[in-house]
């Protein structure tokens, strides 16, 4: 019998941990960390994305901070706000909600962050500093996974974790980690992608199989291994006739068929998702406390 | 039968392709291409280093300076020279030698160099810039191999690379770099290390096989699948009473019994070393010519 990995949970008990934490600083006398987010133009999903982040810093007792612009901001005017962030000794981290209008260089935006308030973990010397085994902002969706095989004490060390996908934010970034020399990770990695043969052949070794393709149902009962731990990042919204508002959300993995061989497996929603907005939180108290030593 | 994978000879072409650029530079009236070194101490190992790099840039028509200093220098000092390295317009690129005096963080060091001009691609910045598939230096090892499978023309796209090793030098950028989804890449990437357990299974699925373990004589012809090409990164030096010097240089992978199985091999020495040199070279050329957009 399978068990869900619940992320709905899981998040929840770690904002509780972080609320806790918070609530030690003022009583210390500290600060109160303090998040700031810059959102560009009217975009209908960023606008619910940065709204649930600042709710969440609500809750846990941090100090949060938005700042609007309008979608024909020029560069250098987004650019002197990164740099006022950057020098705002109160302001502990920040994140450029994306994607950005296209006239920005998002590259561009993302390195004129100070890598020491990048919270998201988007920046180059974050990603290199997290290659390399150094402490580092690391970016939400990979923080969320690792966190959610720590907290159900899944074995990773020797075990063979495949990863489906190789995108910036999630399969190149949780491949890393996955592989490196530390607790929760020393595991045989394997990175499949669009041009790998015989997927299933790979798949079915899995221990750990993390599917981060973006096509829904793509994994499917037979291209898993009995016993494997099954972690879904895909999410898409399909049509149905069986829900009120008219669809549902699914992941990269069909659930239905796959659960059953699985000794782990996060459902969509309410696994990886959740994870997302606690990660945010959790960089912004590191980076509130100085715990990763640039 | 198998074919050697000749890194002399294409090092020796390298340099020559390089020479021929810096000749154009020239007549073109633009300024000769320029790296500095800065050895710290008198290790010899260090010592010998430097000075091929120096003879490779005369080789090439490159302009070198070597800055010298004494074991005990302070971290100012040295901190103050890359400063000066960073600021002076002559200078394309430069290296710190490694390893340093134990009073040094290496990585502090390191983090000093301005990532443009960090052409051993030892910056976490330059690390991250690699992971995420944007221009970068990328550093001497794993910039030789994918030279060698280059001008090979082996193909990588869609085959099956297991890396031996997860070292921030070789195992992690190659397998990094042979995942991205790029030309000479493309390739499903396994890394496996010193926690992998069967790893007999999994270098048997190698078409490509990159070993960088460090450990003499590693892989025997039972770990390798017919038709593999094999890429040994070791480097041992090892006692033998068959050569007048006392002592022979042997690879991770048993060669001679290794050979008969692959397609391609690279031999020790003569096949991943002298690429090292020549890497460094191509990323101060590449520096010289401002062609890595930060």
């Amino acid at each position: 019998m399978y068990q869900i990995i619940d992320g709905k949970k899981i998040s929840a008990e770690i904002k509780i941990e972080i609320a806790k934490q918070v609530e030690e600083i003022i009583l210390k006398g500290e600060k109160r960390p303090h998040l700031a987010a810059i959102l560009v133009g009217g975009d209908g999903a960023s606008e619910t994305y940065v709204a649930h982040k600042v709710k969440a810093c609500e809750q846990v007792g941090f100090k949060s901070t938005m700042v609007r612009f309008a979608e024909d901001i020029s560069e250098l005017e987004l650019l002197s706000k990164i740099d006022d962030l950057n020098n705002d000794s109160d302001i502990d981290g920040f994140i450029v909600q994306l994607p950005l209008p296209k006239h920005f260089s998002e590259e561009k935006i993302i390195r004129a962050i100070n890598p020491k308030k990048d919270v998201d973990g988007f920046h180059p010397e974050n990603i290199g500093r997290m290659t390399l085994g150094l402490p580092a902002f690391v970016s939400a969706t990979p923080f969320g996974i690792v966190e959610l095989l720590k907290r159900y004490k899944i074995e990773t060390s020797g075990k063979h974790c495949v990863v489906l996908g190789r995108s910036n934010i999630v399969g190149k970034p949780i491949s890393i980690l996955m592989s490196q020399k530390a607790e929760f990770a020393n595991a045989t990695v394997t990175v499949c992608h669009s041009r790998t043969q015989n997927i299933k052949e790979i798949t079915k070794q899995a221990d750990i199989l993390i599917v981060a393709l973006g096509q829904q149902g793509f994994v499917t009962a037979d291209m898993v291994k009995n016993g494997a731990t099954v972690i879904d990042v895909g999410i898409h919204r399909v049509k149905s006739d069986k829900t009120k508002s008219g669809w549902k959300l699914l992941g990269d993995v069909k659930f239905d068929e796959v659960a059953e061989k699985c000794s782990y497996i996060t459902p969509v929603p309410g696994g990886v998702g959740p994870m997302t907005i606690v990660s945010l939180l959790k960089n912004t108290l590191l980076a509130a406390q100085n715990k990763i030593e640039f």
